[in-house]
């Protein structure tokens, strides 16, 4: 058996070479599955290749179900990298350069990849605060009404059901008046769904993007609510809905009474006049085919200045620490490439967070977001919390492959969400069990990437999809969970309290095909946390190599599963149906 | 034996799926050489499945020695792309998403790739006129002297032995005079290597980048000289050195003399005070270890102002029509974004070459280049040609990837070279073979891509590496090789009279391991030609399969082999040692 040759990726840049910092380039090869022993990057700088070159082992970085994933760091003493590979397998020795694969070590390292040049200005690098934070998302019609005199017509009283159309009167002084709540909780950083006038309860339908809903308040309450968010260490993030606006929005009024003759012609996309909705399809192009959500036209130079103004104006004046983007996929490159300089030029801590749902990569290459809302570790964690879908091995490959796709600070930014305004809630998903859901919080708190939880959901708020899901937050202590408060708070205290968790390093010690049963380890040159999970009915034992570490001890918010001593380097556990441990070496 | 799915791959975006124009994306997949018979992709609109979706056939795009790569273009109704792909290998039937593989019809399209939507901003789009040019690059101190009163100080006699450092007086004046030459060849474009003020004969160590070099000429010699190549049809595209500048530019002078109180510091790349040079290697960052090249520090925003002025100057003042980029790989991404910004808002027509040696996807995503110099396109051939170190089949496999790696558009604008001043010339790498040479020739212009003609290769001129490939053009008519000058003249009009050579699908017909014959197809909807090429020492028969067409003619500059009528679909040649044919079907 000889390498599989096509199952070898590398193409330079992208998450396959990439500045981690100013002095260190991460780069990335794949090969088949158990296909090979080791692999080497053979590194040097272009013009000084006898002098610098040398042989680098990878370590493994994640696998999924075909592949693994090898990473070295390098720091190239004059910023430009020259490198080849060379592949072990057994006996076997295969070399690959850009020039393709040879069984002989290279002799001429023009033909190799190249990583030509560190220049500080591309890197990727979201504001380093993000990786630290603990994020709650509010969606502000429904979190708390605190001025009942803003209120709008015909609200609904709290905790009444919701549908797609009706009022229940949160606010924004509903928000300042629970802060203690998020405080208690340990969160910090609130992203807010829209804040800005609109018709809807969901406010993505923008009438003016640059004023607060009365519904909501006003700018200066946002000021205030703000500013005291920060004094309490909290950031807030506001959703840019950028890729289309409200019917209300006063340029598409102007063009629907003015037709082709209004001044605001082009900022939409006008497929036939006049406006109308013709067999269900506008003629105007929309978000999906929605006639009140009017597409932007941002390749339009008065478009543009206007939302980038938006962009600015809410940070320079209100002080918000960045922008979640609604849609993001669907407004072009080109604007978000001026978005996020007009935005970190104003904030160079301000946090760009694009909503994709797929892969994001071309979105990640440093020259737009920070960092995307991470969708395919929400099903990854459901799909083996909750559906079974997912089996240990499974899960693993899907969190592997996703690691594998970006580079490791836009992973370290991911935003980690389990449920949102978007989808049932995360103990609905759980058919109400809350096992399951703390066994999806557990993952979701030690995983690379930042956590958010959904508003309610740390109280036990339960509902479907949209817009079940939209319920009145529960302030009645007697009707929360207060069990589930606590799990949370010491879940986040724990994530708080550990940099591995953070940014350390992921690695899978037991994640087998049929098996329901999961060990990683977070680990970085400090620290060594081991995280037993047991997605099952029943009750298991875990048995893993616990490598150097003499004790263990059952950090927060760890059952209370006393560690047994490693018996010949084997540390065993039993857990309880959907149980789990988490172990810190000492 | 089942589908080899590690072969398999696909990444939205890229050379994967792109906007080929504002209607039509081109979606790819590669799979393992020979191992699928059918590819097709499932494509349809996010909000309109049920109605939009449909299977579309995709044709074999091309192959290299491990790979086949499959294209399908696509018109989405509503500029937004969902698609999967469904592999067909005998009875095998294999569904891709960007979930993975699976054995039946995904039923949820949820999972499936995405083109999020084709915004017109984020196309690459190079400008019409660069598939059609045919190029000349001239290394302006070599082509002609046209005005001995600004000769360099101790000019050699004209046709004398070039050294690194001598000078012959070629100038702007001379190019002027000769611009007969160019207009009898057929050229349409001239590509100048540096024309300002520097030290060195070659001009890349810039002193002024806003002047002419006076042993050229004025800023005035030149826009007069733009402007009778633009009445002539003839575009003029100059080099910008904007990686590195000189060691006599004045900013940098400034630095030498006050060290780090200049207020220029910060323009350049200071690793320790004061400038000098430490074993072999300046204390400042320079392009490789060149003293007198002082890397530029294009993250300063003055130097970024400075910088793209220059670029716009000579577009607004003088007139040209395009800039190639020097080492345009070490400057940072963002310099070039804002560079792609300035120019084509001062002339959308411009053309924006980068000089990349290796894979330049990344600079190929419609934010930077237009192009870039296809140096693997020269190794191909002169591989094929020259040393033999590739059979037809070697040579076929090496352009296919080629082909694969970028979106159409940019292999139709790539600029096809097979020798500089950075290399040595054809006729030298073909050790004084007219016949390979000749070959080589017809396979730059039967290609996709702008072909270039470095100055003299058209009147036999010969040289080694640098500075012997950098000779004084040979205007004596007896000392030129006319019948050489001849066949390029017939090659260029060929290629003019052709849209198919220009921009039509490449298919090889014949190309075989340990086979030194060739024959490959140019064609589009009105065209069809065959391209007959024996790269061996001896004569050859070819015999392929014609096709449709009844009769074939020989077009110029076909060598004089009559073709023979097609016999059972059949077409057979015979032709002479590096011999080669073209036929146009009729």
């Amino acid at each position: 058996m000889s390498i599989v040759i096509e199952a070898v990726y590398h193409r330079p840049k992208l998450n396959w070479s990439y500045a981690y910092d100013e002095k260190t380039v991460h780069v990335r090869i794949r090969t088949k599955r158990n296909d090979v022993n080791q692999v080497f990057v053979h590194a040097g700088d272009k013009y000084a290749w006898e002098r610098t070159a040398s042989y680098v082992k990878m370590r493994l970085l994640t696998n999924d179900a075909s592949f693994d994933y090898w990473e070295a760091a390098i720091q190239p003493p004059y910023r430009r990298l020259r490198y080849g590979f060379r592949l072990e397998s057994g006996k076997e020795r295969l070399w690959l350069t850009e020039q393709g694969f040879q069984r002989k070590e290279p002799i001429d390292s023009a033909g190799m990849f190249e990583y030509p040049f560190l220049n500080p200005a591309d890197i990727l690098k979201p504001p380093s605060w993000v990786k630290d934070a603990v994020f709650y998302q509010i969606f502000p019609e429904r979190f708390a009404n605190g001025d009942s005199a803003i209120n709008p017509p015909q609200v609904e009283s709290w905790g009444a059901q919701p549908t797609a159309t009706n009022f229940f009167g949160g606010d924004l002084l509903g928000v300042m008046q629970h802060l203690n709540h998020l405080v208690e909780l340990g969160v910090t950083a609130i992203y807010f769904t829209p804040l800005f006038e609109a018709t809807t309860n969901h406010k993505y339908d923008t009438r003016d993007y640059l004023k607060v809903d009365p519904q909501f308040g006003t700018n200066e309450t946002l000021k205030q609510l703000v500013e005291a968010c920060h004094q309490r260490g909290i950031r807030v993030l506001l959703d840019a809905v950028f890729n289309h606006c409200g019917k209300t929005f006063l340029p598409f009024i102007d063009v629907m009474e003015k037709g082709a003759d209004s001044p605001y012609a082009d900022w939409f996309h006008i497929k036939e006049w006049p406006l109308r909705v013709k067999d269900g399809i506008p003629t105007y192009e929309t978000f999906a085919f929605e006639p009140i959500m009017p597409k932007l036209n941002t390749e339009n130079e008065e478009v543009k200045a206007y939302l980038l103004e938006v962009a600015e104006f809410w940070i320079r004046e209100i002080g918000i620490d960045g922008w979640r983007l609604d849609v993001a996929n669907e407004v072009d490159h080109r604007f978000w490439r001026s978005f996020r300089d007009k935005v970190k030029r104003m904030n160079p801590d301000a946090y760009i967070l694009g909503e994709i749902w797929h892969d994001a990569m071309m979105w990640l290459q440093g020259d737009q977001f920070d960092a995307v809302m991470n969708y395919p570790f929400t099903t990854a964690v459901l799909d083996f919390v909750t559906t079974g879908k997912l089996d240990g091995a499974g899960f693993a490959d899907a969190v592997g492959a996703q690691l594998a796709s970006y580079p490791q600070q836009a992973n370290e930014a991911a935003f980690n969400l389990l449920d949102s305004h978007d989808t049932p809630r995360l103990l609905t998903q759980c058919d109400g069990d809350k096992r399951r859901m703390k066994l999806a919080a557990l993952l979701q708190f030690t995983f690379p990437g930042t956590p958010c939880i959904y508003y309610g959901d740390e109280v036990g708020m339960s509902g479907g999809g949209d817009p079940d899901c939209r319920r009145c937050m529960v302030w009645d202590a007697s009707l929360q969970d207060r069990d589930l408060f606590e799990f949370y708070r010491r879940l986040i205290a724990l994530r708080k309290s550990s940099e591995a968790l953070r940014t350390g390093a992921l690695r899978f010690l037991h994640a087998k095909p049929g098996d329901a049963r999961l060990v990683f380890e977070r680990v970085n040159e400090n620290e060594q946390l081991l995280i037993f999970v047991n997605a099952s009915r029943r009750s298991a034992q875990l048995s893993v190599n616990a490598g150097a570490a003499r004790s263990w001890q059952s950090a927060p918010p760890g059952a209370a599963v006393p560690a047994m001593a490693p018996a010949g380097g084997k540390l065993q556990l039993k857990l309880p149906p959907f149980g789990y441990a988490v172990l810190r070496a000492e």
